[in-house]
């Protein structure tokens, strides 16, 4: 099926656009894990099976596992995931970027070695970077379009035409580099009027949306200017403030409350209570 | 030792300019080497011990690595360029950019985790994303500006103001990214032109230069319109030409000729004999 379908009927069967990102600072680690073999994916574990029914997807972020030498633990976590809760899809988030013949060692790294339903790209190198990505058709492309950090300014606010970059790269999107229908946006929650001009843009493509919780981004405003009409159209995902709600040994509980509120929250925004 | 100094003692004490790229495809590896335990390292070290007297720097792109689960064996091959050719410079090629507080662990994969003297990232996030990269004052951060592919065009020939975007990210690396001095750029070779606009904006800024050989990059084209006053600048990178050279059991010394020619050329077209 392809990951956009399998998304649409995630946002129905859970009734929710939230996605929960895991992001496993060692330095943040519940105390009591630290015993553990595989304390990463303990942790990783314990937050997917205290969420799976309130989320829409579930988006590891590699770079965490990378800098503790713990790519099996990211298998291992993936793994489980599609185990224990085959209907959520698994979001890689990667932001990889590189000429073709590395881009496609990267395709493989992120679709076959992790098997991720999809997987965040940079778009700096243009489509013939991105090519063996969107050749998996099966799989969601997630490319960085306005991202939700201070600096996301300096380079994706430059104006040309009347256009700013991140509009031209969503107008790309949406165009040029969509043909397997399997291309989704990244636009941070920190940014709501961006995101009101790229939805414009993009008609009913889904927007992967970092940034709230930790990030300050504000629920309402994405709802409101990031909804598709039926409400859905969003994958919002929140990392820092679902997995460190509780730092003791019921940081699952503490999790899924938090996870909880934010599922509601969003809900609430769209209409649905 | 900062990274440019070590970068500008390997010209010297080398004589080259050369870098070495390790792309190490499975697909392409001699045939011999797949009973070995660890092909992809074996292999690694062959091409290292058999080009080291040539170059200015082993650049191990970790897509390769990644997309065959052996992250142990980049470990091993850069622990091997330390131990036994400590004077080399290893720049590991990842492109990684991330919002803050993950390009943060990014930073602690490439210089904790793999010891790399320098690393490729992504300028589309802008400098908070590349903070935690530049605040290793002592490693190089190579960032990405007008890369070798023909999609290049699509993004960083956006234009603003008279000015194309990868101007912009090269004005920017020069004037706003470089106070720790500890920023370089990727310019194809395939795009000499850019390249001499590129270095009339950074000055002596060394520039690292793929795309040459497989990708068809001219080498006389990259000294005419790249190389600092004093015939230097560039780090000039070839990884399939080189590594690909002998497919069979003397695939070594396949390597090192073609190496030693593309040193010879280099040094040919700056003058050196």
């Amino acid at each position: 099926m392809k990951f956009i379908h399998r998304l649409q009927q995630a946002w129905t069967a859970q009734r929710s656009l939230l996605c929960v990102g895991l992001d496993p600072d060692p330095a943040r680690l519940p105390r009591h894990l630290a015993a553990a073999t595989h304390p990463i994916f303990e942790f990783g574990r314990a937050i997917v099976d205290a969420t799976a029914d309130l989320v829409c997807a579930f988006k590891p972020q590699i770079a965490y596992y990378a800098a503790a030498r713990a790519e099996d633990q990211l298998e291992m976590t993936i793994a489980h995931i599609r185990q224990r809760h085959p209907s959520i899809p698994v979001i890689l988030d990667a932001k990889r970027g590189d000429v073709g013949s590395t881009a496609e060692m990267y395709a493989r790294e992120a679709f076959e070695r992790y098997q991720a339903d999809a997987v965040t790209v940079s778009p700096y190198l243009g489509l013939d970077s991105l090519q063996p990505f969107l050749d998996h058709a099966d799989r969601g492309v997630i490319v960085l379009c306005r991202t939700s950090n201070p600096g996301a300014r300096d380079v994706q606010d430059m104006e040309s035409g009347g256009k700013k970059l991140y509009q031209l790269i969503a107008e790309k999107a949406a165009r040029d580099w969509n043909a397997n229908a399997n291309v989704l946006l990244v636009v941070g929650a920190t940014y709501p009027q961006e995101l009101r001009e790229i939805r414009a843009i993009v008609g009913d493509m889904p927007i992967l949306v970092p940034g709230v919780g930790a990030q300050g981004g504000d629920v309402a405003a994405v709802l409101a200017n990031g909804a598709t009409a039926d409400g859905t159209g969003l994958i919002i995902s929140s990392s820092r403030a679902v997995l460190y709600a509780g730092g003791g040994s019921d940081y699952a509980g503490a999790a899924r409350a938090a996870a909880l509120k934010l599922r509601d929250e969003i809900n609430h925004c769209r209409g649905l209570s």
